[in-house]
């Protein structure tokens, strides 16, 4: 089935907001097995808005529109539907209802602007919004099919989930064309180019694909093929996985879609150990990402941020011979503040980050990019060098990642 | 200016990546006054490329892609370019220059296919990529303008500052339409709606306007005007100005955009001031603020992660007393932690945040989004509560701009 998806708003085409429900909706109907033909973004304009209906309704067989639908003045979605489908507004009564239910339980009044969104295009099947006020309109032409959804994302995910997935799911079980299946792999430690050499070529199908989308978070590895038997859909992902694990072993760390702090917040929490922290480059980067999700006090005891030599000798006693003799940023610093914060902060594990973030301090011994990572536990410490590049906050951000991998090789064993 | 924005990349359309390029670059062209028409997301599909790079010219004077540029296989842009272009890729010496330089700095190897990144349509003016291999290609046709930029963000936004923001400033400029001239003004410590109350409504004419911006770095207020005479404008911006500042003075830091840690960083160095901070429910995300822009270490000396209560006490002796108490999120602790870590770290300002960032760990007393933020100075110090939302990740943002929020009002004054 092809879906595109149309988001409406000002707001996202100047930036003021970023425009994550189109990747929640593309992401849900990818997993359904659809394919997202395009995604496009408009303004409140009416004129535009039409054509592009006119026009990604020409190559898809659902469209799906995002953004519009409150109440406030700017409000652009319903009239321009109206005029689309040459259609009039009538007063919907299941949904004055509702609104009069929910104002009245509020205490407050509605007024007439609020009572506007009870006024439906006569020609839609009304689709309730079971956490707010403004209803999905569901209209079919010519065997297409257009819904528009509510832009607050929460209103949006609830129509999704109770109409827009189920019918989807629905007409593709219905259509007895083959079905798309896709897995994602997930790597660290590894630079794309690096990572593609290493898995080379893959004996794929012409039907089959194999995309490498690098982050901070690694590069995620999809694997697709298609089949009109799930069976053996997933039966050829899991041996394409295993072809591809056999050459990348040392950089998978999960054949599931999770992050690298996902992965070790899990590992960390069930395995109960604990984790401290020194930060020179990244300035508290790495704690910043390690206390993303909820619980990592479990694991989290804290971390210095030791961002000048005087922090690194004063809390983490990095003796000022060594800072003289092989510099801040060297294998004697990080293995120091790597063994010497798990000791003061009585943890299991403890990491030290220290590097020339750049653009200035680079040498030609040690240039911009240049970063080592500290890993200590009991009875180990080392640390690892790192060329990254001359970008600052790449350098940061890659600094983080490496962290995570050589976290993450240790986590594997237990 | 009309501009549209393509974003190319199975990933953003399965919604495995969110596009904050777009928002991106529609928010820093919007700023100069340049209308962003539409901004469309399409696959790796050649075809579907072409059709809307020819679609989106029609009614653009320049088009901005993204994405597609690295060095694997699954990138698609430079054949399709080359193909709607009726071009040839050739060897453009700079460039491998710099792919050769870069690669013998890390002591690696320029293998086929990195080298295939030197490979270049052309027709089109290479523009220099100053944080990355993949440079940016600009093409003209019959006076309108095509640019297409490397996918990562941080390279994207590299060429954007160096590249096309100036080229756009350039050609509004030297275009003779009656002109929009903008200012951006920057607020912090308010929320978009209280700030909109406190201002109230403006005696704008039917082509000014006055725009909200929220973001985490603060409510940006744009103000706009049109005019054939730039003097005039300007005046006319310089009194809208003067009315805003005149009623929402507490919150306005600058009338020129930078974000607030450009400002903090720059009062910082030129007033030879230092800064230590303690960290709890953001776990290091003020310091990576702090440490954002190279220069920091003249002003940021260091901190202390204290995400446990043993941190809080072993390092910054909040007694255990205080603890049992009044609480880790209390006025007392964070009054503590920001004086001694002022004190331990030798500085002149110590600033503390602690606070239950959620979605647990709340009470009726403390709700989650309950959040202390302690200013410490020679001579004075002071902690401020504030209850943010009930979403962790927001409440962690929020307490950051919060305190860079304190710090500015402490800097305004030298």
């Amino acid at each position: 089935m092809k879906i595109s998806i149309l988001s409406i708003g000002d707001e996202l085409l100047i930036g003021q907001t970023i425009n994550t429900n189109a990747s929640f909706i593309g992401e849900q109907l990818t997993l359904l097995g659809a394919d997202i033909i395009q995604s496009n973004t408009v303004g409140d304009n009416s004129l535009i808005i039409q054509n592009e209906i006119e026009r990604l309704l020409n190559f898809s067989d659902f469209l799906i529109l995002t953004g519009g639908l409150g109440p406030t003045d700017d409000d652009i979605t319903k009239p321009t539907l109206c005029e689309f489908f040459d259609d009039t507004l009538i007063l919907h009564i299941p949904t004055l209802t509702k609104l009069e239910n929910n104002y009245s339980k509020k205490g407050r009044e509605l007024s007439e602007r609020n009572k506007s969104q009870a006024y439906l295009p006569a020609k839609c099947t009304v689709i309730d919004n079971s956490v707010g006020n403004a209803p999905g309109m569901f209209f079919e032409r010519d065997g297409k099919y257009l819904i528009s959804l509510p832009g607050v994302p929460s209103e949006m995910k609830a129509i999704m989930k109770d109409f827009v997935l189920p019918f989807v799911e629905n007409e593709i079980f219905k259509s007895n064309q083959t079905r798309k299946y896709f897995r994602t792999i997930r790597t660290l430690g590894i630079p794309e180019s690096n990572l593609a050499e290493l898995i080379g070529k893959l004996p794929l199908e012409s039907n089959e694909s194999l995309a490498y989308l690098p982050s901070y978070q690694g590069v995620k590895l999809r694997i697709g093929t298609e089949n009109s038997n799930e069976e053996k859909a997933k039966k050829r992902l899991a041996d394409l996985f295993q072809l591809i694990n056999s050459k990348a072993n040392d950089f998978i760390y999960s054949d599931k879609n999770i992050d690298p702090i996902e992965y070790v917040h899990n590992k960390l929490i069930n395995s109960n150990l604990k984790i401290s922290i020194a930060e020179s480059c990244t300035g508290g980067l790495l704690g910043s990402e390690l206390t993303n999700l909820p619980g990592s006090s479990k694991y989290f005891i804290g971390g210095i941020q030791v961002y000048s030599n005087f922090a690194k000798s004063e809390f983490l006693h990095v003796p000022q011979t060594v800072l003289d003799t092989h510099g801040a940023v060297s294998e004697e610093t990080a293995v120091l503040l790597a063994h010497n914060v798990r000791i003061k902060f009585n943890t299991d594990y403890g990491i030290s980050i220290t590097g020339i973030a750049g653009p200035d301090g680079g040498t030609d011994e040690k240039p911009v990019g240049t970063v080592w990572i500290g890993f200590s536990k009991e009875n180990n410490v080392y640390a690892k060098k790192f060329i990254f590049t001359s970008n600052r906050e790449i350098n940061r951000k890659l600094s983080v990642s490496y962290a995570l991998y050589l976290l993450i090789k240790e986590l594997q064993n237990i």
